[in-house]
């Protein structure tokens, strides 16, 4: 299959990070892993990326990941670009996900660091070079500090970017100062793709001269993410702040209905399953919102579709 | 004397938090503060912060920290708005330093939370809205996390706001999210100041609706900063991008040229020290670089002043 | 086949955590397997605890544990109690491994909390709740919170030790103040197996009550281990001295001789290498020592064997 | 005056940190002082320790913390040794303290480190190597990272101990392992003090070598703090055990009456309020419990003096 991965060029746009649609722990809820990937497809999404934290990969079954690997790639039949995320502790557990993308018609991986031990930063550049050298598809490096720990420093995303295979990295430090820092390391290297966790940050950053977002939001609202994306890449700034506020609604609203750190997580699960598009279970430790969560999600789901998106 | 406050106006542009020059220890520079104040005011910069982070505030007696007050104050001459920061573990030793504040001609003052006991946030509000009751002065807040080991709350910023007294924000967390969720729930509040610490991303903020910046890169370049300032502000998104690259390209040398945390105020002060501004003594527990670390500040600077800044 | 573990007794005394002898990344070495276990045994040890953070568990393949399970069962034939320890971030995982270990006639297994996304106290009570309930074997709390992130709180310890499959808790903390707290909350249960992970104090943890030690440094010299534990059990506190300084003269050499977090896995890897029990291959994302940190774990051992342990 | 230290002698057994007990934010409760100092006379405690974290010393003036110095001066006459804490971000501060303190007779001083900035082990090493040679006073270092962001390595405790002036160290970390590793640093110095500060954990540290404890609880029950060092340093295991159940009855009811950080200041002050002793009133940040906190309180009061203390 050939790849919608232009050689050179960085991959640009809203690449939304799929949640992974469960009817219990061990089972995919398929049918509404369809209605997901058409209404983001028809939304305008510039790719899709499964098996990230938004999609509780860590939670489920390497079974239901490869699951989810096939069912994404079936759906999706070469529509878009596909990133599988194959975050893992141990080297082996990913190279058998990536084996596994490669043969779906993939078009890249994506890893955060092991996730348990805490690398160095000089392990962690022999960990993703050796990585890298064993992969059967290009690698965007993904830094996400509060789940594994450990970050990688400006310098070391230089040295891993060296490798051909390593293709572009994804922030989700939140921290803007650290970005713009990798953005300075990687000013060389013009087809390096440098991507936005957040999306309370994707428009500043795009701004910057990032190259897009990786937002849970547009799970929900695909076509929110993708004009505020476009309006940030061609400078619309009157637009752009326009669809900040909305950005802005739903993360100090729906995001933050629960009481722990996993309320994003739940919050869009149950905002899917309001709309619609797929249940709401979620697999251990979490668990789904009840009735009144659930009511205040619906509310700031009304509120929120009064907008023009 | 009147102040430079406007009733219902937030204060904009930048404040550069001012480094305080020292002889030794316990001795100020003051012809080295007079030549650093002179240039800040011709370099077109909107306020003059003192006692802040970079200024080593902690690190020096309280005479000193006095003494810095009435000689910024008798130097200023009422020409700039002047933000005296008085953060302390002690809500007394805060309030003295307030008074004389006042009593030398200051505009505002500017508190970080007490940063020996860790308050939650519920003391942190009625800490900060007894202070503003007992200040004589307006009051910004000052969210430093890395260094009080407490960050406001975006609800608790609203909570403190109420106070009339209250005026303003200044962030320094880095983490680019919290600044967005201070902002959305603060968006009822035109009046009110959100400014940024970290210059990398005083531009992005500037773009997305903050009011300036509090940053230390202007001790030594006023111009540069000011110019960033204006483009974000006005929306010249390639002129930023230009400036944005010699604010990184300084991030990324000056800053970092030593080993510790504190090769950012190290590099500061140095550079000063090399541009002919101030003697580059640091206070105990810090000490101030030597040649090799300077030679490599030198070249720095040199390769900055080939930009337009 | 019968268990070792009595009813309404905690388990005592020395349970080494295992290393994972490797050939390769993916290649167990089976006779460093035989060698080590022939070694414990010999040694005195109380029972074998496998597959935790000294056995790189995290970094193999999952048919790499399976095939450690199996060959230590094989070996061990009952011999001594056998804990197998399941942490993983999918309880689907983790109840694999344990049907697997009940099998293979494991006593019992071990986890700790999923390691991805931090789950709160409450979410961690339910999680274990249900984890212990579909469990084949009884099961053992293991607190490591600078692996995952999450400390289970005294009271989160104490309301899922009501369910009856939970025998034990294993702390590796290093505060000893939560220690002494989660010993006071489960003060009224002489049947909780309460085990101390870090060795530098499982001394004076059982002096105050605790049932023993899970020490990575048994795998090097397990007599020594055994008789610091009889000598804390037995209120030998001169003997007891005597034995501190030579496991801290251990901690202080073997464990400090890289320069990153990972010394102590590498100083035990090498150690074992040296002494000719097991090869010192590291999974990703470690490396073994190379010469010349090799000849310092050789000389510290030279010191250490010249000690009567 | 003479000392009560002896040359090459550590100090040892139990040297409460004193509350600074207040009639409101400024005002020294004189009485409540004369009252508390007297009790802890009566009851055996082996020196007096000021202006440390249970002291509030950073929440309160300058001019309230001389005060503090003279008043406690003043009514020990000399009778027990007394240490003066001189903690400041201001190595000139810290100088002026203990100026103060030698003046009045103090026997010591005791710091921790910086705590606004954050030094590096070196220049940490520097700081007190330069306070060290200015004091007119003997030194203790005091380790207590979770306020002051940093801690000492335990070979920079080492380096700074070769100043004659430096006589001990007191470890709040509450970290066994750390202090195992200072105390083995530190091995061959036998007249250098080792002072555990958690009350939870002096007793096995006194087992293992430690010389005694700064135990906020002996504010409140001196006697029982006292004996229960006399148990560990004389090895009565049963006894210490008896006495150690009462202890983590205290920490776990009396310390954990609040839901905040300051749990433990707010639990000791209302403690010595309801037996009589002094004012509960809490320097800002914090607040003093209100009914029914101290209702929780003075029930844990009555069921701790049931007991043999």
């Amino acid at each position: 299959m050939m790849t919608h991965l232009l050689p050179n060029t960085p991959l640009r746009g809203i690449i939304p990070p799929l949640v992974t649609p469960l009817l219990d722990n061990d089972t995919l809820d398929v049918e509404g892993l369809e209605r997901l990937i058409e209404r983001l497809i028809a939304g305008g999404v510039h790719g899709l990326f499964i098996l990230g934290t938004t999609g509780e990969a860590q939670s489920i079954s390497y079974q239901l990941r490869r699951q989810m690997i096939e069912e994404t790639a079936r759906i999706n039949r070469g529509r878009l670009p596909l990133l599988v995320c194959i975050s893992d502790t141990s080297i082996t557990e990913s190279l058998n996900l990536a084996r596994l993308a490669e043969q779906q018609g993939a078009d890249a991986v994506v890893s955060a660091p092991p996730y348990y031990y805490a690398p160095s930063q000089v392990e962690l550049a022999e960990f993703y070079l050796d990585l890298a050298e064993r992969l059967p598809l290009p690698l965007f490096l993904y830094n996400m500090p509060s789940h594994t720990k450990v970050s990688f420093d400006a310098a070391t995303v230089r040295a891993i970017a060296r490798h051909p295979r390593v293709i572009g990295f994804k922030d989700s430090s939140a921290n803007a100062v650290y970005f713009q820092s990798v953005m300075t390391a990687m000013s060389d290297r013009p087809d390096f793709a440098l991507l936005m966790g957040p999306e309370e940050i994707t428009g500043e950053a795009v701004l910057m001269g990032a190259h897009g977002g990786i937002n849970g939001g547009a799970n929900m609202f695909p076509q929110l993410y993708v004009h505020l994306y476009e309006a940030a890449a061609c400078g619309n700034l009157e637009e752009l702040r326009r669809l900040q506020r909305i950005v802005m609604r739903i993360s100090s609203t729906i995001y933050t209905v629960g009481r722990f750190g996993s309320s994003y997580l739940k919050g869009v699960k149950c905002a899917l399953s309001l709309l619609g598009i797929c249940n709401d279970h979620m697999a251990a430790p979490f668990y789904k919102f009840k009735e009144p969560e659930r009511e205040r999600v619906r509310q700031a789901i009304i509120d929120i579709l009064k907008e023009k998106l």
